[in-house]
């Protein structure tokens, strides 16, 4: 299998710095081998690229990108916890995707799926996680996704 | 204690072939003796059995059968990570039960209760779990309830 | 670094009786050395300190208090998981915060710094944890926020 850093690298992306917590908190805990990242919104060059709920404010295509880019970010404080070293990380464990939605809005499935298919592509079988994906009636800034993760580690 | 296998024979229960993903991710994840099954929705024979927020939609007593079968779903995909032997199930540690809502709804307990009691009912002390119940605005494909959970296993 | 018992006297605080479940799952279950505390409530003396929606019902600072609160009451069930002796938490690794929301409400993360600055008043280190804080259209008895915690313990 491919290293992840490869990648990423093929698939023209770089990891961003990883974003600093809003608040009174930490990007990531780790407890014995797994390792906990704080839920993340889809900043990208320190800005949201989606805000405000699907479909009435967003599409679900851009809000697909913002679940990737939710992801990236939380791929970026995981790097930070195995010292930039993606090659220690053994499984991608759960995924949390709460989705901005309209109350009619029921595809948050499609919606994740930008963050589930990244991680597959990086890291193939180490990447298939389980997943919890649901709405929600607004997030933290206004943003389209909010990303959690559990990861196991060397 | 009575056996799982023996208690859902009790109880007119069988395990339903385990749900397939509905994207890009997997029924269960195990990491060391903990399994993370992924948000299970209220199929039945391939049809969700629920829709809709409650009360508008569903009642209290429709959402609490539609999350008695969230968990049944959940045991299906837990079986499967057990190779079938649902005695390998040391302890259900947590529950997350997201029961679509209307704003007003506020017995989110009672409907997860239906999740809850079944799983006492099967296991006994080792199915006494933690859990969170919230309302949500709207759930994948229109479910009232979706249902997550952690077990230990040996 | 004073000891947890020692800070919450500092701070003026005491532990209250940890709540009872409204239902029928258990206030925490360890896992190894994961305790999974259910999902809090902002109960104090028995009472709700805070209903409704943020802001329509209830400020931003109330549902600051009320975060703080469920944590307090999160403590009490970890005490009870480490036989009161709180010096035995070695992390608090993860804290999932739902606070009641109106639609265009997306200060969750001020809501949710009651819940987190206190726990680093009172374990310092060991008490900063990764965090996801979401907007819920509903929660249970119309509480303001839930708080479920995940601490790792001797």
């Amino acid at each position: 299998m491919t290293k992840p850093a490869q990648r990423l690298a093929d698939l023209g992306l770089t990891l961003p710095d990883a974003p600093k917590p809003l608040a009174a908190y930490v990007p990531s805990v780790r407890a014995g081998n797994l390792v906990f990242v704080s839920g993340q919104l889809p900043f990208r060059d320190g800005n949201l690229i989606a805000t405000g709920p699907v479909p009435s404010a967003v599409s679900i295509e851009q809000a697909r990108d913002a679940s990737r880019q939710c992801v990236l970010n939380a791929l970026a404080v995981l790097a930070d916890a195995v010292e930039g070293d993606l090659d220690r990380v053994r499984q991608i464990v759960r995924l949390g995707v709460f989705v901005a939605s309209d109350p009619t809005f029921t595809d948050q499935p499609q919606v994740a799926n930008g963050a589930s298919e990244l991680l597959q592509d990086i890291f193939g079988d180490l990447g298939r996680h389980a997943r919890a994906a649901v709405g929600s009636v607004a997030l933290p800034l206004g943003a389209t996704v909010e990303v959690e993760m559990i990861a196991r580690v060397e």
